[in-house]
Formats: C-alpha cells, structure tokens, sequence
C-alpha cells in the first residue's frame, strides 16, 4: 500500500476505492463511527451551543518544515473552532487526489493528519475520496469540517473588541508563511525556519480558565497579523494600534522577509492566536498563556482605540504612525 | 461581479477575497450566522443524536441537464444525512477555484447552491475560498460538510437489513450519470437524458412517519445500485437478490448503456434511494414514496435472503441466475 501511484479507479466508488480506504483511512482514524461505513456518523450530544467551520486546504508544497498538509488540515479546523471558544470534537475529511499520486505520500499525510487529531482530542468521523485524472488538481487537497461544543458562558465574536482593550499574541509572527516560502522555493538560510502550525485548544481552553471575559480571539492565517486586526476593527468598529517595538518576530524571518521584499505583518501563522482582552483581565490571560508550550514567548502588542474606527495604525519605533491596511494582492499564493 | 475571471489574489485572504466573498457568498446564502463572518458559526441545538456527513464535488462538466456542480453539492450532502434519518439543519462550503474561472460560471453555480439549500430547507452557515493558480485544479472543486439531527426511534444503517426484507427504490436507475456522460462526451439521443439529482429528505421523512421500522436507507450514488447493494449485503452479512423484470430504467437510459457498452447497475444516481423494508411495512413505505413528486415510479426491486451472505444477485429474466460483484475499475470518472 505505501508503494505505487494513486489511481482513477480508486475514486470510482467500487472496489478499489474500498480497499483504498480500507487500507489507509479507517486504519489510520481507527473509531467505531467511522468503521460503521455508514453515509454519515451519527453520534449523541449534549444540548447547547455548536460551533461548525470548514477549511480547504491546498498548500504547496505537500510537506515543509513543522508540518504537512494533514496536520496543517486539522490544526486549522480545530483552530478555526477554538476560536469560539469551542471545545472541538469531530472532523470530516474530504480528499481530492489527482492521479498519480505517490501512495507513499499519500500514507504519510495520513498518518500525519491521524497524529494530529489524536494530539488535539478531536475523531475523524467520516470522510470522501474523490480521484481526477493527472493535471486537473495538483496532487492533493484536503478539506476539513469540524464541530465542537461551546461552554455556557464564553462569548467570543471578531465583534467584540471595545476600546481599551489589550491585544495579544502568542507568539512570534509570520513563521509559517516563510517556513512554506522557503521550502516552496528552495531558498536556505543558515537556520531552518519552521512552520508554527500547531492545534491551539489546549492553550485557549486554559486561557478562558483564567478569564472567561476574554471579547475576541482569531487566528492570524491568510494575510497575517494585519488583515485579522483589520478584520476585527472592521467588525467592531473600533481602532487598533500596533506598537512596533513589540512585534514579536524571529530574526531569521525578519531576514528572509528582507531579503524578499515581503512585511512579516502580512505573512500568514498557523499556530497563533490573537486576543483581544479587557485590560483588567490582560494579566490573567497573559499568564495563562506563558504556562502553555504554546505560549511561552507570549505578549501584548497592541490595544484598541475609539479612534479611527475600521482602521489598524501602527505606532512606530521612532515615534511615527502608519496605516496598516487589509492585504491587497497576492503575497504570497497557496501558503494553505 | 457577474463578469470577468477569478484571480489568484482572490483567494489571498486579503481585500480582494473579502470583496469576493461580500459580493458573491454573503449576498446568495444570506443568513445571520454567515453574516457573522467568525471563524466557526455558532448556534444552539437540543440535545440527542445528530448526524454528520462530508463529500467533495469534482464533476466535469460543472454544468448539466438537470442540474450543476452547486446543486449536486447540496443535494449530495443532505441526502447523506436523510439516510440515517437526521433531518438536515447545516451546511459548510468549501470552495477550490481555478485561477481564470469564469465568475459569471461561478455566480450561477452559487446561485444553484443557495436554491437547492433553501429548497431543501437547509442553511449554509460557514464556507472557504482558495484560488489556485491555472491547471492546478479543473475551474471548480466544491466540498460540502452538513449536520443534522436524527430523531428519537430511528435506527438506519447499512447493517441492518435482515433474510425477508424487500428492497425498494423511488424510481429510474442510471439518469444522473448517463446525463453527465452524454454531456460531456457531447453524445445527443432524441431525448436530453436529463439528471436525476434532488434532495431526498423530503420524501424519506414521509416514509419513516409512515413506517419507522424501516432497516437501511442508502443512496446509489457512485458505482450504482450494484455497488451500493453490495456494501449492504458486505455490512449485513445477508444476501440480495435483484429481480431483472423489476429494474426500473428508461428507454433512452437503456439505449445510451447500451451503445456506449455501460451496464446501468453500475451507472450513478443523484435522487435515487434504496429502502431495505421489513416484508410488513413495505407496502406503506411503498406507498409513502409514492405519494411524493420524487417517488412517483417507485417499485420493489428486489429481496433480502439469507443465502449467499455478503453478495447480490441477478434473477434474470429467462429464470437464470448471475452474481452482480462491486463496481472493479472505473467506469465514469467525475460524475459527482
């Protein structure tokens, strides 16, 4: 199974896309709902709030350094649900292959993706294979849905965001995109800059432990650090400023976005969460943070404003101020 | 919005996706959960079992009589959950354009979509954009997640049907693939073989308010009837028996299988959904179907014995007897 290519017959519906899946997915996300073969999981669940998203993934190259695309697949979804502050819970996998496809590649993001979901405490619940003939995809995409249930008494919406707010970062910014980047390209600098990608409800959920009233948390994905905030003061229809001494950036990344003429604001992260926080409970989740793993270079780097409602400013070493706008363009494509 | 073609910095997560996204998603699948425009939609539900399901569309052409790629990806997923029962609340859509499609392609496709989920009493409350560039995808690739809830009583699965059971289906065999086919291939008969694509919740809630006991519900989607029948028969440990006489398929059907050497037991439906009924309840399943516009022509095909565990076979005309294994190759790539 983990030698040869991917394929036509193996989307067709018949037995070979049976033993396809026999021999990779239900191995690989071993739980009875999904070795019930069924046209769709059905499971109990406890009345309340649901949270529900969906992501494709369509990243190139399939692997990069810190991950691939199946536990980029997962990490997103689950993010995307954490977010909310939602406990995430279940996951769909779609896969489109092209033909052609090495198996052993296929195998390895599999499992990757397997690895990931037991690392974040979520089940891979029902999937769909689909085969197109070589070059109407390119090699693999994946697309992952996920549910997750919300606890009474969290409230977070990119809605939220009052002046006087803090605004928070986990971490280091940009990290993903240039990991992808330089991988993508062959670029070598003297340290490999790795992808951040990583599932964040662990640290969220300890985060909301400590401070239950957090208003917003996004994760900065596609267009980075900057469309999020733009986002958010958009839909809050507040300011936001930027302090830039505090953005939290590796010097490696900050070197190889030099050397490419790209601004790490608008490099996409996989494993970072954006929190904007009431400023009395700023410490709290500050702390909180640091505790994790995920959080130990933790940081405020900007607070919200009644100024400029819609707009992201960035108040600069020396003293100035600038508009930090939404991306326009393409920065940089397929990056997820 | 209607004209022009899609691009590459449309899928950036930047201005130029958001712009898309208002233009294009917001305004069609208009509903306060998407307007939110959060990372998961949040809504509550009761407590008990729901159902969950995922398919990826990857259909060539996107167009076709009797339907597109955006209502198929609605009809596809909602009859995955109505097969176990559930009554389908909530869609995701994951959407993978080609660098160049066509936005007015794309603006009917959508509007297709929205259609088919209002008609289906469904809403679809959260959805992602990518943008690859050309002759990395084939112009559109559409992944539909849904959840639903399945009511108290109900007990569908593939391993439920048992010796004595009969087998009913709503009608034809081989419309929707044979549609695409001719389409595609540009193949004209006197009449357009038009698709049966629908959504079946409708129908399958009459039917198990006349009869909850019924014991499977698929539908014969990819590999056709003799596929499906055969994972049922596998799940069941239970053998099927299909009477040729009974096989409910239409002349042009019959004659475009026949010159294109294609055995409609293989051939995919869109509409179509096999009911395993105990003996007793299956004249008030029976007429249930019936008594809906999509089950006008339904008609028992045939029964559930205990010989020949694990496979289906033929009572053909003339009294003889042949085995109808799984579909083994590929018989019409992308026609779903």
């Amino acid at each position: 199974m983990d030698q040869g290519l991917v394929q036509l017959d193996q989307g067709s519906g018949g037995r070979a896309m049976h033993e396809l899946i026999d021999d990779l997915f239900l191995g690989a996300f071993n739980n009875p709902l999904l070795l019930e073969r069924n046209d769709s999981a059905v499971f109990e669940i406890p009345g309340g709030r649901l949270a529900m998203t969906t992501d494709s993934y369509v990243i190139d190259p399939l692997f990069f350094p810190g991950g691939d695309i199946g536990s980029l697949a997962v990490h997103g979804t689950v993010n995307d649900l954490a977010m909310r502050g939602a406990k995430p819970l279940y996951l769909t996998a779609g896969f489109i292959l092209e033909e052609g496809l090495d198996l052993g590649d296929l195998k390895r993001v599999v499992a990757s993706m397997a690895r990931a979901a037991s690392e974040a405490g979520v089940q891979v619940i029902a999937g769909d294979t689909k085969v197109v003939p070589r070059a109407k995809a390119d090699k693999l995409f994946i697309n992952t849905a996920g549910i997750g249930l919300v606890p009474a008494g969290i409230d977070l919406s990119g809605s939220n965001a009052r002046p006087g707010d803090l605004v928070l970062i986990n971490g280091t910014i940009g990290d993903h995109g240039m990991a992808v980047l330089c991988k993508r390209e062959g670029l070598e600098f003297e340290n490999e800059i790795r992808s951040d990608s990583a599932a964040l409800n662990g640290m969220i959920e300890r985060m909301l432990a400590a401070f239950p009233g957090i208003h917003v948390l996004r994760d900065p994905t596609r267009g980075g650090v900057a469309t999020t905030l733009n986002e958010i003061a958009e839909q809050s229809a507040v300011g936001i400023r930027l302090f830039e001494e505090a953005l939290p950036i590796r010097g490696d990344v900050a070197g190889a976005c030099e050397v490419l003429g790209l601004d790490p604001l608008y490099v996409a992260n996989e494993g970072k969460v954006l929190a904007i926080v009431p400023a009395g409970g700023a410490d709290a989740v500050l702390s909180a943070m640091k505790s994790h793993p995920l959080g130990k270079s933790s940081c405020i780097l900007g607070k919200v404003v009644s100024d400029d409602p819609g707009r992201v400013l960035l108040q600069t070493r020396i003293g100035g101020c600038r508009i930090v706008d939404m991306l326009r363009g393409e920065q940089l494509p397929r990056i997820c």
